[in-house]
């Protein structure tokens, strides 16, 4: 499978894979998630090429996860804003965020902290279900094929069962 | 920076861009979740060459995210399961998944479905709280810089405020 063909595939990770694959494209993301926004700013930041970073922001526009805007005039100069499709990345930031902090914790504990500010605690993110509103745990999750899609098993099974969680 | 740099970086991303940053890598651990353990599956479901899944797998193994099993005596078969360590990593594919159905929908809806087997819903992963148990949206979060951290300025705007949100 070659990657440009990864949009038209089935699988939502792949669709997902086919706009944030590339690794300075979620480092990106992640300082947009801290409230960077001008180019320089990530330049001297990621320490990335000024070649590269213009490929990939434009890329990021182009896919619509952000927007190019002037804040100024004479001379005009950019930056780069979140759109709504952009916005919907933050949980996956989030979730790499914490993954990152617990199995790879930087000496002295983690250099940024989430504030919830609607109960003003330093917050981990969780993973919740839209429905009850309860925490997921993942053994608390089961796949189903949808039952018109041809190409997967009819039954996947639960994602962890007991036997097999460590 | 050298992406073999990446693991001593401070930033929590950095480091989980330095074990999942290849796009088979998540392609894999995405299949993992759904229940698949074995060589051959990953291979014909993926369209994988046999070198990079062999090298690719190796790499999970040596960061302890996924483990080699032996299923089978004469001959021997090995499938490969998530550690601890690689069932943290579930909110990310979840979080993955919701974006790519959100905004690349499948023709006739996202081919797999998931059930929170405890209040027996299909369900979409939200973000929650650690402390109160509150679903977060992206506009409620604020980063803070650690304050005996250096790198970074003493305080980071939110990641949203309402004059940028879409």
């Amino acid at each position: 499978m070659k990657w440009d063909e990864l949009q038209q595939q089935q699988c939502a990770i792949s669709r997902f894979l086919s706009v944030f694959g590339d690794r300075w494209t979620l480092l990106i993301m992640s300082d947009v998630f801290l409230g960077v926004r001008r180019f320089e700013t990530f330049q001297s930041r990621l320490g990335i090429s000024r070649t590269t970073l213009t490929q990939r922001l434009a890329d990021l526009c182009e896919h619509g996860v952000l927007k190019r805007v002037a804040y100024q005039e004479k001379p005009t100069r950019h930056e780069y804003r979140l759109t709504a499709k952009g916005l919907d990345l933050y949980p996956v930031i989030m979730g790499m965020t914490r993954w990152g902090n617990k199995h790879y914790p930087a000496e002295g504990g983690p250099p940024i902290l989430f504030e919830h500010t609607a109960c003003k605690h330093e917050f981990k993110p969780e993973l919740s279900c839209s429905e009850c509103g309860e925490r997921v745990p993942a053994w608390e999750v089961r796949a189903h094929r949808r039952p018109d899609h041809p190409d997967l098993p009819p039954v996947l099974r639960g994602p962890i069962d007991e036997k097999e969680s460590p």
